[in-house]
């Protein structure tokens, strides 16, 4: 089922398409990992309720944790002021990964420890 | 003082010399906002402690809460996994308000909210 027209229309999805997707533990409010939605995965996002994204490397439809195993069961999707970025909620379980390094989150570095190993 | 070499290139910020910046209440997890920082930005926000980012809009170095008195301590700075994308701490105080709109959060509408009003 495509997005909604009207849902489409009040997002502002940017010149390619896509809007930014911030993806957040419910409770901890952790911050799991950033991506990219365009409108087919915030539709996939909305109707399987796991969420999904558009791989900017790959360039296709990006189901999260479809290989990993990890997926993330989404518990809410909110727009900010200008609907322009996402803000999702997930309910993962506490041993969930969603960084591919293995991490529990992708922001598991410092500034400082970029600088020490870019 | 501009930004140190190593940090600005370990740093992957877009072909517009941005890079995303998610700002997080530090303690209680809420996503405040979402923006955009360039180099400098980032250097004045570390240099000062006070979140700085790059309007898009007014295309010019922008100070949150300069004009507002909202400004943002900054707790700390992490980036992600592939360094394209900032996770910044802060600590505002309870009444403080990101959003422009003079809610707390910029994240205060569901999609349902979005389709109902745009």
């Amino acid at each position: 089922m495509p997005l909604p027209d009207d849902l489409r229309q009040a997002l502002r999805f940017d010149d390619q398409g896509l809007i930014p997707a911030i993806v957040q533990q419910q409770g901890t409010g952790e911050v799991l990992m950033f991506a990219w939605m365009d409108a087919e995965a915030l539709d996939r996002t909305l109707e399987t309720g796991e969420a999904h994204f558009w791989s900017r490397s790959r360039q296709e439809l990006w189901h999260k944790g479809a290989t990993s195993g990890h997926t993330q069961p989404v518990v809410d999707v909110r727009a900010d002021c200008d609907a322009d970025v996402l803000l999702v909620t997930v309910d993962v379980p506490p041993d969930g990964v969603a960084c591919h390094t293995g991490e529990r989150s992708c922001f598991h570095r410092t500034l400082d420890d970029l600088q020490e190993s870019p």
